[in-house]
């Protein structure tokens, strides 16, 4: 089973989409662009939804829902969000469809044309702003602090399952806020929300900055990020944050009376992170075998696989397994016991090895005697023996160790591909070997964009704590007060 | 406050719209027929997606995404499926935008202009059937009990606030079966399910029975449903499951080997209920003073009001309703302490009535002095003085009786406004009044017609577990063996 992905490699591409659709994450549908996500994948998106819905609520959110649709000429109000975004975006134009007069299925019925086109919404910050219109009248209705789960639409050219798909979930925070300090504030808040939710759920590591003037979302004064390293050296955008001014409050004219009894524009903020999160997710910790999935995450913490060799022993390996399922379900642990008869345990290993189940038991006949079970960690591929003594308190320690485990690998690499280069020679040679260059930048966006188009590396962020030092741009040799990080990005 | 409501008597829609809008449970969009749930509507939802979904699951469903956007041909390959679905819908044709050559903001690129129009799903049948070709091939991959949470468009001339808007938030069950008893045991189940949360959660009493001829999704073989009664006497279909026989394996081709070792087509099943569940609530409980929530769905359960005279009053009685509110909270109550200084007491009384919270606890400086508690009842308006002592666990008795005294109005209503009727004329001066009209029927779609066209009333249901009784249909005095439920419906 495990034998036909490839490996990373041979074709690090071709073995991610191997991994996305072996596993039963995800797969392409009949819709160009767009993805099924399979129940597997789908349990593992549920549980990001659960973590960052409970962290979004403490931190006084609420959900609400929005339209689907945007009438077009909502993005042409504010003049660079339509830029970015009122392009490449799918379209409706009619209502109603009719039997083809000739007789050939369906056809579109060209007397029910909308008036104004529909947008599938790419992103919703012109529908919400325009609705906040009416909510927002005085200080004391701020701040509205409101996030909505939901699809959205952008028709890419080229499409990655998770990656960059047309249709994607995602989760999108819409705020408003009396002060300019106090959007800021939110807008970093969330920020740490993404930071702490990446490393501590994903065991992912970031890297938090702002994003260059080029980068910036379309409509954002400025961009927070976070940005993750995969296996093959690329960087990856796990999540925004844009404080945005009162661009959006002017472009919907959203007024307020402030505590000093004036009117003033609304300031904004909006943050997101979606079903990309899942390709970071894979492509931080899984090997050639399958996908690895940090516990917290995993629909199935545990898969517990009988070993026999007759209907006695089978019989006596499930009461025991069925046991130990209990036990360790007692401690909120997920477990699976897999008693397929129809399967011998070697498939069964290679299944959730590919399927990325932290950890393994078996149980055969010689555990029965010796009360033991071996336990197999998914991370590290080691086995060791475990007297069932007590063993929900071991496997509980086991998960976490894992949870740690591959952070603290995904770190390191990160750390061994991070890379302080000084020179423009070297700095070409480095990017194209993959990880972050830490390199002195102008501050320009001509020589950002020069960077790009020699190397296809893009600024990642400028860090926000910044660690000044003083250096000279790779690329013009002009001065720098301080390193940006560099990288290819997905 | 809720002055502002229009009483029921008086115009009774108008009632329902000033309700929905005034408790900020949703408002009309500026998209034609597509609404926004506010953060306190949404809260209700959220509550009623948290218990349905983990009925799904403890019943062995997964959740899965498919698609937003499906083929326009897909539609066309199940007959009476594109008769009923694909006609009022949103058809997007292009994917591009572009600036307006003559400078006017942005127009539809026609160099963008799909091969085949995509029609934005009003069910899913289609494209989750055309994915489950590759996902079955024998017995060993059924059933397949896939659920998912979505949203879908029907383009619908007349809308109204949750009954019936052109977008609307829904889950929608899609299982495939190896026989045709299991699927239809699937479909009764979920029907089962569908009953069990409306009257044990939204403390609606419902009907079960299965649709007529006429009333039967486009597409399916029988189409079960469960039917409550609005205030105003009007039906409201409130959830439907459908077994859909083999039309939608036979229209994707969907075969599979079955355990004889031969070729056979799926048996189907889909089912789903919608925010639409939003609009029945509040049609079944609410009065003239606002909303009326069931406390299992209400996001705030408990409301504490402070009643003082100054600002030593208001620290003592915080203190206390502080000290009330962990006490609360430690039963997994939800509470909330209104501390606005901005606002009297009964304004915030009023708001909270609008707002349905089932129980609202005043504290004043003779509560404190008396150890006691002003506890006032929503479903019936009533109020008593309780101590404080142990006051959690009367708090939370409270919450289940009006949790069942409100299941018990509505049953009452209902029986009261149930009628057995067995002559034409009688029918149609019952059905004029409102309530379900249990009379006999010839079964056949033209009598059902000719009722419709003359009384507007449609058969709501045929009762499942039956009532056999023998007699003449009222409208063409053939003979009939049950009853049928009759009524208008929203």
């Amino acid at each position: 089973m495990a034998k036909e992905l490839t490996s990373r490699e041979d074709n690090y591409s071709q073995w991610y989409n191997d991994l996305v659709t072996k596993a039963d994450l995800a797969e392409n549908s009949a819709v160009r662009g767009c993805m099924v996500i399979k129940p597997y994948g789908y349990g593992i998106w549920e549980r990001m939804q659960q973590a960052l819905d409970k962290m979004f609520k403490d931190t006084g959110h609420e959900n609400a829902y929005f339209p689907l649709f945007i009438p077009k000429s909502f993005f042409s109000k504010e003049a660079s969000h339509v830029e970015g975004f009122a392009k490449e975006c799918a379209v409706v134009t009619h209502y109603r469809l009719k039997n083809d007069p000739n007789g050939k299925g369906i056809v579109v019925d060209e007397d029910a044309k909308l008036e104004e086109e529909l947008i599938v919404r790419p992103t919703s910050e012109t529908i919400i702003w325009d609705t906040y219109r009416d909510w927002i009248q005085s200080y004391r209705d701020l701040p509205l602090l409101i996030n909505q789960w939901a699809n959205v639409v952008r028709w890419e050219m080229r499409t990655r399952l998770f990656l960059r798909t047309a249709e994607f979930l995602w989760q999108e925070g819409h705020t408003a806020h009396a002060t300019k300090d106090e959007a800021i504030a939110e807008a970093e808040q969330m920020l740490r929300v993404y930071a702490e939710f990446a490393e501590e759920w994903m065991a992912v590591p970031v890297l938090r900055g702002v994003k260059s003037p080029n980068e910036r979302f379309a409509g954002a004064v400025e961009t927070y990020c976070i940005e993750a390293l995969m296996q093959d050296g690329k960087a990856l955008q796990a999540g925004t944050s844009h404080f945005l001014g009162q661009n959006f409050a002017k472009a919907f004219d959203v007024k307020f009376l402030n505590k000093e009894n004036k009117q003033d524009f609304v300031w904004a903020t909006s943050w997101g992170v979606s079903t990309r999160l899942m390709g970071a997710l894979i492509m931080s910790h899984s090997d050639d075998n399958g996908l690895v999935l940090p516990p917290k995450l995993a629909p199935i913490q545990v898969v517990i696989v009988p070993i026999y060799k007759n209907d006695e022993q089978y019989e006596l390996i499930s009461d025991k397994a069925t046991e130990i399922k209990k036990a360790l379900e007692t401690k909120g642990i997920r477990v699976k016991y897999d008693g397929r008869t129809t399967q011998k345990p070697g498939y069964k290993f290679a299944e959730w090895e590919l399927k990325g189940v932290p950890l393994r038991l078996a149980i055969g006949p010689r555990d029965l005697e010796n009360n033991t079970v071996e336990v197999a960690r998914r991370d590290t591929l080691e086995k060791e023996s475990l007297y069932q003594q007590n063993l929900e308190q071991k496997v509980a320690n086991l998960l976490e160790q894992i949870q740690k485990n591959l952070f603290q690998k995904a770190l390191d690499f990160r750390n061994e591909n991070t890379f302080k280069v000084d020179n423009w020679s070297d700095f070409k040679v480095r990017i194209e070997k993959g990880g972050f260059v830490m390199a002195h930048w102008d501050g320009t966006s001509e020589t950002e964009q020069k960077i790009k188009e020699e190397t296809k590396a893009t600024i990642r962020l400028i860090p926000i704590e910044g660690y000044p030092e003083e250096g000279n741009c790779i690329y013009s040799g002009k001065p720098s007060a301080q390193r940006v990080y560099f990288a290819r990005a997905y």
